[in-house]
């Protein structure tokens, strides 16, 4: 729970601000843009890379991690990295070390046999943002270790459209595991307790999660008290826990881009939440004001209302951006000061990182440090835990050792690329995880049989006639079903197949094909399990109605197959909770368990429940039984500046050791303002024997009670709360 | 276009200034109360409702209209109406008469016999506001022969979300049409060419059409700049064009419920708008503050905050709500001159429509001016222009009045009920107006056999094999789908059906048992027109791709059936025009043609469209063939103050005389917040003749080149502007 410390004043940024003298315009506006290397609307090679670090004093190149990187080799991406700080280093008048950032959103998955966890929301679904903690540390070592030093992540948006292509990435529908696991994820980048630090990135300030219609990048139209009261707190939390850099989004909000917005960038981010540190445009994001967003009449433009509005480094910028801001300074267009500050925080951050006094990395030793059975034994427990057992007729998991066969089926039974979704290499290594079908196969004795038969593509059926037979012959049959690896709006097409087939944004159910290869084993009679590995929730309600048993496996990462295993066979029980609704179909979304009060005018009777999930948020099953009971507040009555403790007792009254997460609810009677109908202000987990018991503690705290405005000013009320856990409610009041 | 005179001020007011002097604390809160007669909540009956009038002095009593009303025959009302008014001028001490209030929404068609308009989505479709107009004047004329004297309408919603239940009621989801089409017809109401006036009710103010997952009276949770430009705008011209009263939506936006915002009902409503008229709450609105939305915690309290928010009548406010503004006053907690201004208001209505004169109607002559034979001829008008042709492969249509043979099929074929929408009767009489069925027969000759089936209902099947048998029999089949008569959710179960089966808000596409009978009838191979009547668009792919014509009905009104036999015979050449998006499919909401301009972080080839509906906004075909060419601008530069006109030239080069609608979009090339891409600026509508062409002009009014920010202000700023006009461009720049 350590923030990064930050060395005294006139001591660590002395080194940045006598810098800063030194540096003439161009230089100083050099630190301000980026560059990459491959692939994307320009092709740009290692030397065009290096020529603009030497001739336009470019301070940060991205040398690897995207998806058109052209290298995922360890010791190759390592080299590179070394390569690029020697030119930086040896062939600019100060020598000035270079940012290599890169997009490591769940482990250093750009890089082959690196360790991948789950996405973000398995990691959320375990409700132990430990886990988080601890991957951002595997993470830091993994990137340190190949050179890289800046990572574009967490991702601190809070998933309100699960239509929206990037929903894996976040930590769910509730701003307060968004905020806490973000957090974790950054103390453990920023501040491990061992091992190197680097720099994490708040994303995407200050909402992304809930574009129009689910389409990526939309507009994020909501009103100024949903911005600060159910986006904007997981940023505060991630700055609170020493986050270096924020990034905006890409979206616009009530008018204005977040890129070129002073009023988010400024006024919000720095004068109203006191953030100091950096600020990095998300790629392509200046370009976009106007192109795509339509507020500036050119690029020079974009640039001078993107810096004007607090940007602190246009982070593909290139050349162009870097003569668009000199001119501007120039031609008295943009004040130096403004680049002064900018090239200041981004020097700052540099020296921070330990990059002035060595950013070399040993590329003997790197494949040593990547991926080792350490960090990916704590892969494979994050995996575990976020398995989220929806449903389990007649106990049909765990299955038994003994049986005599099993069928493994589905697009995504043996596809490591679908189970470690998009942020992460496009081809992943054979042996750089365990696929679902390879965790079977390893989990059972030389008398099970496995069978396996792919049975579908993301969109094609694959001989039903083969799998039918197989499913027919066999005891059981593991269905893993979903979506495949995708970023941003389910692309790009040459890995995720053709725009406008599944997954797409407007279908949340499955595709033709999967349906029918679901259809026809369950229609065999063959105990059916369906494993859904996907980057949503999906609306699988005909799933729900006929097959018993139902695991939801998030994208796993690389030790996701094992995991599943792990669950299937009983060799861990299942604790994950659903950290997002699944909606029963497109048309009721949003499915939310924060929506607004509100009332029903012609009479509750004539009104569907507004809130009607197929499984709802924080669902997740067991094979063991806990009982909770005796809620209590540590106080009937509170000051308004107090927070409340609040104790449950839990007992496993089943017969197997197991973990038992809690989600906390908050419903504030009345309020001077229209609040969600209820709010998750508290989880916590705890481990059990069979007949343990335990009393869970846990502060509600004095902010959860907070009624915020549109201005995000928050004030706490007098009045009556009831607080709710796990079917227990109490209640206690405000004085 | 006259706006509604007022008297000087010291002669009309003068009488209502000096009641106010005269009245007691109780008196003057009367006039801030109303109450009902009928069922909703509580049973009030005639009786009870004259003694609310005597002893609480309460000002309104809506006595006839709501769905629950006793009486629906025009005699049996306006004896009533005459009943009520000769209560409260003999038996209170100062014989102020009542007001009489009814949602005569679509024509006072909650009266036998009466003309019933088609509902809001259908009268846009016509492109021509002067219907909005004359229905106003007619439906003031027959409210006004029944005693009623204030109507609850016009809507001014936009419609944002079609799975909302009052899509119908709406103009649909242009600004434009939803501000012209609502001024037209409060001109019409409020101040006719000749006829008696009533007060006209711009309603739900600020917005209502956007509610959250489209589920009644949820959150309107959109920004502030959406709400001031694509809200608002309606209510400005409503109030332009003499809208007496305001009425507030259930909706909370921002964190506050419209009917207790001072923000919304003063700040915005008073002080920006300028709306001097009565702000008369939607019935329930004020019991819904604490019970709902929570953010009071009596009704003592929602009384306080609706009335200080600058709420001048609670509606169904009955004695309770009397004795708490009483108590309020006496107590100090509520300014007494808040009291007297909005009483003061009220008195001021009355006066305004003459019932201080005289508010007894005669009941000798009300049958007489109910429904009569001009009225109704100018709603089959009405209804015929509102018929919009999505689909007539093969010139399917018109068909010709010589076939031996039409099978008219499906469950809004034969139901005046269906067709005449929610806000009307619901039983209507057998000789009210005239079904698709009996509009067919009437319109062949007597060598064509019409067969009728009805094939399904609303959710199940009915004999679908004498379909099949009649269908394979015939030479054509119309199939009249849709939905039935609702209001609100779909509601009451009692008319509409139980809650949750069709229709209700999560599905926009058929019932599965319309769908089966609209296959079945295909299957047969016989031609199928395919008839939409329904009160939202609905998602019809399958027919669009299947079936060879469809016609969109909206709720046509009592003389539908007619209008659509017109339509389909040839009578009458089809011209109406989509007011709203048919989306592809529910998970493809929101599909808007004004939606914001957004980037696309990954490439627009990797990014569907999007806006891609199955039938655009404006989309509606025609039997005859227009060209049209020459868009021009009167300049190519002009002052931001000004306001440019444009001409388009459109020729008939068919065979059939007809009208065609002009619908002109306006692309703002930059603009300092990032606005819709494209903005409905102006509508207009040409007739003529075969091979006749004409030049129209309209203005395109400076206002829709304005840019809006999150306060609702204004500002015409420099630059390029494209204007579009059925596939015509041209641009203009602003200096």
């Amino acid at each position: 729970m350590t923030v990064r410390e930050r060395s005294p004043e006139g001591d660590q940024t002395t080194r940045a601000a006598e810098l800063i003298d030194e540096l003439t315009l161009s230089e100083k506006v050099g630190q301000l843009v980026g560059t990459y290397i491959g692939s994307m609307d320009r092709d740009i090679s290692i030397e065009e890379a290096k020529e603009l670090v030497v001739d336009s004093h470019v301070g940060t190149v991205a040398a690897f991690g995207i998806g058109v990187s052209l290298y995922h080799d360890a010791e190759r991406v390592t080299e590179l990295a070394n390569e690029l700080q020697q030119t930086a280093l040896e062939e600019t008048r100060h020598g000035i070390p270079l940012l290599l950032p890169v997009d490591a959103v769940h482990g250093h998955a750009y890089v082959n046999q690196a360790t991948v966890f789950p996405h973000g929301l398995g990691m959320a679904a375990t409700r132990r943002d430990e886990f988080a903690e601890t991957g951002g540390e595997i993470t830091a070592a993994e990137m340190r270790a190949t050179g890289a030093n800046l990572n574009y992540g967490p991702t601190c948006d809070v998933a309100r459209d699960p239509r929206w292509g990037r929903t894996f990435e976040t930590y769910g529908e509730s701003p307060l595991l968004c905020g806490s696991f973000a957090s974790a994820a950054i103390r453990g980048l920023e501040s491990p307790t061992d091992g190197p630090r680097v720099a994490a990135t708040a994303k995407h300030f200050p909402a992304y999660g809930e574009p129009e219609a689910g389409e990526d990048a939309a507009v994020v139209d909501r009103s100024a008290s949903t911005i600060h009261q159910l986006f904007v707190p997981p940023f505060e939390k991630a700055i609170d826990a020493g986050a270096s850099v924020v990034m905006p989004c890409y979206n616009s909000i009530d008018g204005e881009p977040a890129h070129g917005s002073r009023r988010y960038l400024t006024e919000l981010l720095r004068e109203q939440l006191g953030f100091d540190g950096a600020v990095l445009s998300d790629w392509g994001g200046i370009d976009m004001l106007h192109e795509d967003h339509r507020v500036t009449a050119s690029q020079r433009d974009s640039g001078r209302q993107a810096i004007q509005a607090g940007l602190d480094q246009i982070s593909i910028g290139r050349e162009e951006y870097a003569d668009h801001l000199v001119s501007l300074v120039e031609d008295g267009e943009l004040a130096e000061e403004r680049v002064d500050e900018a090239a200041l925080r981004i020097l700052e951050l540099k020296e921070e990182l330990g990059l002035f006094e060595d950013p070399f990395v040993d590329v003997e030793t790197v494949t040593d440090e990547v991926g080792t059975p350490e960090h990916r034994s704590v892969a494979r427990a994050v995996a575990r835990e976020s398995q989220t057992l929806l449903q389990n007729e007649d106990d049909l998991l765990p299955l038994s050792r003994e049986l005599d066969s099993i069928l493994v089926t589905g697009p995504n039974a043996d596809s490591l690329r679908h189970q470690y979704g998009g942020w992460s290499v496009q081809h992943p290594e054979e042996d750089s995880g365990v696929t679902v079908r390879d965790g079977i196969e390893s989990a059972v004795g030389d008398e099970t049989t496995v069978r396996y038969e792919q049975g579908a593509t993301m969109t094609e059926t694959v001989d039903l006639e083969a799998v039918e037979e197989a499913a027919t012959e066999s005891d059981v049959a593991v269905v893993t079903v979903g979506e495949n690896w995708y970023f941003h709006e389910f692309g790009p097409q040459d890995v995720a197949g053709e725009t406008e087939t599944y997954p797409t944004r407007s279908q949340l159910s499955l595709s033709d094909a999967q349906q029918e290869l679901l259809e026809t084993v369950h229609a065999t009679g063959t105990p059916v399990v369906l494993a859904v590995i996907a980057g949503r929730p999906l609306t699988i309600e005909w799933a729900a109605d006929n097959v018993p048993a139902i695991l939801y496996s998030y994208y796993p990462g690389s030790e996701g197959g094992r995991a599943i295993a792990d669950v299937l066979f009983g060799d861990h029980n299942p604790s994950g909770r659903l950290p997002i609704s699944v909606p029963r179909s497109e048309g009721d979304l949003p499915t939310r368990f924060n929506h607004f009060a509100h009332p029903t005018p012609i009479g509750d009777d004539e009104h569907p429940d507004t809130y009607d999930p197929l499984f709802a948020f924080g669902d997740g099953e067991s094979y063991t039984e806990f009982d909770c009971r005796d809620l209590e507040v540590s106080a009937s009555t509170i000051g308004p500046a107090e927070s409340v403790d609040a104790t449950i007792t839990v007992e496993n009254v089943g017969d197997r050791a197991g973990a038992h997460a809690l989600d906390f609810f908050l419903i504030d009677e009345v309020s001077s303002r229209v609040r969600p109908v209820r709010e998750h202000v508290a989880f916590t987990k705890v481990d059990l024997e069979p007949g343990e018991s335990t009393t869970a503690t846990i502060t509600i705290p004095n902010e959860a009670m907070a009624v915020t405005d549109s201005c995000g000013r928050t004030a706490v009320e007098s009045g009556a709360f009831e607080l709710i856990c796990e079917g227990e409610s109490t209640t206690f009041s405000i004085r």
